[in-house]
């Protein structure tokens, strides 16, 4: 099936749910979250895999959609955290209720989405709970790296990438390892495809902080945003191993500063471009869709399959999706 | 066994468990909040509704830690949106650490809550889970109805009855049920034991509203806080509908202020009085207790279980507990 046709089952199915109403202002900020256009990654890729392996995707909607709403109740979360006051172009949602609707709304789509893998049963039901926990706590893991990295210059690249791994990269493993649970998959194959999300899920986040500094369509985010929130991102942290002590100083001042800055976000787009950090993050996503491709290649499933698998991959990456 | 016995299993498991320690401060505030002295009530109820039912308390410590561990990531949550300083006499999370670290680590503490039940298998499971759920949604819609209360006079007693019943008695209701389902107790007793938490939520709830206008400990907490923070009690609410429009003025009037005022305290406490809404409350009390009872001799346990559960009803309203 076409990914297209993925996001459009999750669209209806999220349509057709019906949330309580009341208290109103509790249930409004999750409606809202749920339909200012998320792309719908992750449920896809629960779909996406439920097939792969074998079995009507139907049967994996509401582990899709568990993941989906977690995923949006921790961009709810971060937003607060991160003062953020755009999401996908619309308000975000304690910019546009208040800080403690935030919050407890946050919460009850936590629980929302906990109470999705209500609907399965059995051995089904226990995997499914075990690794969205694991991975719901990983999230929290890596969303409190974030934060520490930012007050902070003595981080690694490989500190950075452990939080990536952890803040994205272990979600959309297991958004995909939802869906072979749910296909009953065999232990190898289940492995195997929560790999390939994970180095995907690295790519993918990498190319992110390309495109965020780099990238010509911001996604209704703002511009250079990881630049502006002094963000430690692969491209600043390299940079900072290769620099001259004088570009360092430049770089060390400009983070230190929290309001907004064209002049900052020229001055550091230069100095990334100077020492080249922008083709060798590239060089470190390549890294990580070859990885991902040989997960796939290993797969215990029809050649046709792992070209779908793989042309979501190069569609994710080339931002399609 | 004495309610003591299962404070102290419980705090013995909880000093055995050991939390990943890094992010620290992702963890630090977890281990901190758990251990400010809570007296337990809520995972007690868990151990001793087990045993009511004929099944060592042992087999109900993860279901017992799993509310306590819910409990106080809802304390964290509520202590940011009530801009509280102190609880249980000492810093509150957001105070003592930050906002966001307050955010996060509560976050992690609902996901562990949750991860506590994955220690069980196969119906039991799946009851906790869905009890569980459908709790921690409720208690989040008490807390948004609490809110809403805070910004409006149009509030009746059947409001403030039905947002206690949700922010405060469905968990202890839900912590009994939950250790009728570890001992796979009968639907009739399940449902029974879950009424008697519902009661005696009630009553320990006014008891609590009660004590804070006129008690003598204030259990750590600020004195009177809820006339300082403009809470819509079960007392100021009764005093709307009785008082003349002279004293309904100078109520909305103080209830206009958000800074600490003795005189604010001492005003309203004598309004109180004056309509006798102590007493009426008292009267309230008194009648959910009697329910709570009459739900215990209904129960189908050996007549000395009955008396442990009245008995422990009786020192948690006198706060021997």
């Amino acid at each position: 099936m076409l990914i297209k046709s993925y996001t459009t089952a999750i669209e209806t199915y999220l349509n057709q749910l019906s949330f309580k109403q009341e208290p109103k202002n509790l249930y409004d900020p999750i409606t809202y979250i749920l339909n200012i256009g998320g792309k719908r990654i992750r449920p896809s890729l629960t779909l996406m895999a439920c097939e792969l392996f074998g079995t009507p995707y139907v049967r994996a909607l509401d582990a899709a959609l568990c993941v989906e709403m977690f995923h949006n109740f921790s961009l709810i979360h971060d937003d607060i955290m991160d003062q953020a006051p755009l999401r996908r172009g619309h308000k975000t949602v304690h910019t546009k209720w208040n800080l403690n609707t935030g919050i407890l709304s946050g919460d009850a789509l936590l629980i929302l989405a906990c109470q999705q893998l209500n609907k399965y049963e059995g051995i089904v039901f226990k995997k499914l709970n075990e690794l969205f926990y694991e991975t719901a706590l990983e999230v929290c893991e890596g969303q409190q790296y974030d934060f520490n990295f930012e007050q902070s210059f003595e981080v690694s690249v490989a500190d950075y990438l452990n939080m990536i791994r952890l803040k994205t990269a272990v979600l959309l493993a297991a958004a995909l390892k939802f869906g072979a649970i749910v296909a009953e998959a065999n232990e190898e194959d289940m492995n195997q495809i929560y790999a390939f999300g994970l180095n995907l899920g690295m790519a993918f986040q990498l190319q992110d902080d390309y495109l965020d500094v780099f990238g010509t369509d911001n996604f209704g985010k703002q511009p250079a945003g990881d630049i502006i929130s002094n963000k430690k991102t692969y491209m600043l942290l390299k940079a900072l191993d290769l620099v001259d002590s004088t570009d360092r100083n430049t770089i060390v001042h400009w983070y230190s500063k929290t309001e907004y800055s064209t002049e900052k976000i020229k001055i550091i787009r230069q100095l990334f471009k100077k020492v080249k950090v922008d083709i060798l993050i590239q060089e470190e996503i390549a890294k990580y869709t070859q990885l991902a491709t040989e997960n796939v290649r290993q797969l215990n499933i029809a050649e046709g399959k792992k070209e779908q698998l793989n042309k979501f991959a190069t569609d994710l990456m080339q931002r399609k999706i």
